[in-house]
């Protein structure tokens, strides 16, 4: 399954020609997780070619308003399109009074806005993923999101089926999907017998606005794709650490503390119109780093190497 | 003075990848007038090149979502850049209601703003030129607005004053500007002896959402750019009615009525991808018609022409 993201605004604060407030998508399947939704999250999500899902979730890290300012936008449209299907919406402590006062000014809504304050741990469990939140360290109560897909069944090796004398077809698939199965014979063939180790599933972790902190680092262990807050450069470390923000070569740090695949950077200042210093501090500390720009995508492969090779 | 026009967002109801929800920039030398302000203006206005100015005023036609949802973002951004001068904002009732709401989501701001919630009538008088607002016909009450210059002086004939031995130098600028002087001989000479007929100042005319209205003909009368509500085609035409909005022909029925000399359609409802059709059906009422697209900009020119001719 595809599990695509797609940065839907990069910026921090306030918004640039070249950069959107903050928002990232990240669509697996038929299913969309807005992360964060700064003003014109709706029209870019449209420049995307994305639209809407009807399995839609929108996670908050805060309640700044370049974070949300974007949801009555989102929530007006839904409702001019018949919407039917309920908007989980996730957040931290807050969000539901933001919530309320959005949809008193929409009017009546013809779906339902499930709302569901957060905090660090479970935020959701889907069919075959896990949503966890822990705390960054900003200047109001700020959640990192971390997306995990579970586990996926080993490598199936068809040499080690055919040797156990199961035949090709269906047993095959049974197998592959991590079910035993019981041959004419009478003999119990286990997925083990046939298959390599389970296989890691996927994971995405998005900081929100931070300062470099332990608990999003333990939260991006190991991810494939890590995006952090790097509104600024070196030049403005203290301003990053009074405002409860990161630098660049902060994130990058946190980045090679967990040992992540990939970093993104994002919340650029807009005083960088060029944010290439940026990229350059980050890749000194950690080399797989990418400035995020605007409606750039990223598909995330399941890996099969060991965490810390590279290999999408 | 320069007077243009930037239509920074043309769409109604919902943004498209191509058009904005609903602003209109009107820019007269230092002061910058924004009617509507629905999300993503902010940008816009980046993207056009004028950011923020000191002289701002707001003018909200009506408290629909898609026309004020940029609102919040304008003034959080203004906060984040300490500005100092008050911000006007001026619109029907119930929208000192929404300033203060979007107020206390932003939290304290360095600068005062100030609501004046306004009827038809005039609605501010600046040094020369007057705002006048009348209600619209929408599904709420829905203010259109004209944005007015007071009269210049008529245009000066140089061998007029050699003529009447008035000495070339401060006595014609004086002349010029409309005041009397008086020569060396007690020789008194008024402008009209040097100066044709008043000309007229500019009119650019916002109709906000509404269905087809005699108060919009009314204000419009003889504008030199008439902007009106175009959400539909006349295969919409009932929907129009229904929802209190114009087809294309109607908009152009009202620019003729109030022998405009240009018109611009806005507010083109998301179905139409490709709006061409609209103004198909516009210019065969009116020929004078521009299909608006955003980041369009018009300068309007001072009209030396009788009303009715086309000079810019």
């Amino acid at each position: 399954m595809e599990l695509k993201v797609v940065f839907l605004g990069t910026s921090g604060s306030m918004p640039t020609p070249e950069r959107n407030l903050p928002s990232i998508a990240l669509r697996r399947g038929r299913e969309l997780f807005l992360f964060d939704v700064g003003e014109g999250t709706q029209r870019q999500l449209l420049k995307a070619g994305m639209g809407f899902k009807q399995k839609m979730y929108i996670l908050i890290t805060h309640l700044h308003l370049d974070h949300v300012s974007g949801l009555p936008g989102i929530i007006h449209t839904l409702s001019l399109l018949q919407r039917k299907a309920p908007l989980m919406v996730f957040g931290p402590p807050g969000t539901l009074e933001y919530v309320r006062s959005t949809i008193r000014r929409v009017g009546n809504l013809p779906f339902k806005v499930v709302v569901k304050e957060v905090s660090a741990g479970v935020v959701l469990r889907g069919p075959d993923y896990t949503v966890y939140a822990a705390w960054a360290d900003h200047s109001c109560p700020c959640l990192a999101y971390a997306f995990v897909e579970d586990e996926r069944p080993g490598r199936f090796y068809p040499e080690r089926a055919r040797a156990l004398g199961v035949p090709e077809g269906p047993l095959w698939k049974k197998l592959q999907s991590g079910k035993p199965v019981i041959l004419t014979t009478g003999k119990v063939v286990k997925p083990e017998d046939v298959c390599g180790p389970k296989r890691p599933g996927r994971k995405v972790v998005y900081s929100g606005d931070t300062r470099p902190c332990d608990s999003v680092v333990r939260l991006a262990e190991g991810a494939d794709v890590l995006i952090h807050d790097s509104t600024f450069g070196e030049d403005m470390a203290d301003r990053a650490l009074e405002d409860g923000h990161s630098t660049a070569s902060q994130a990058a740090e946190v980045a090679k503390k967990a040992g992540v695949l990939k970093l993104y950077l994002t919340h650029i200042s807009p005083r960088y119109r060029d944010a290439t210093p940026l990229l350059e501090e980050a890749v000194k500390v950690f080399p797989f780093t990418t400035l995020a720009e605007d409606l750039m995508e990223v598909d995330v492969k399941f890996r099969e190497t060991p965490v810390g090779e590279e290999c999408t």
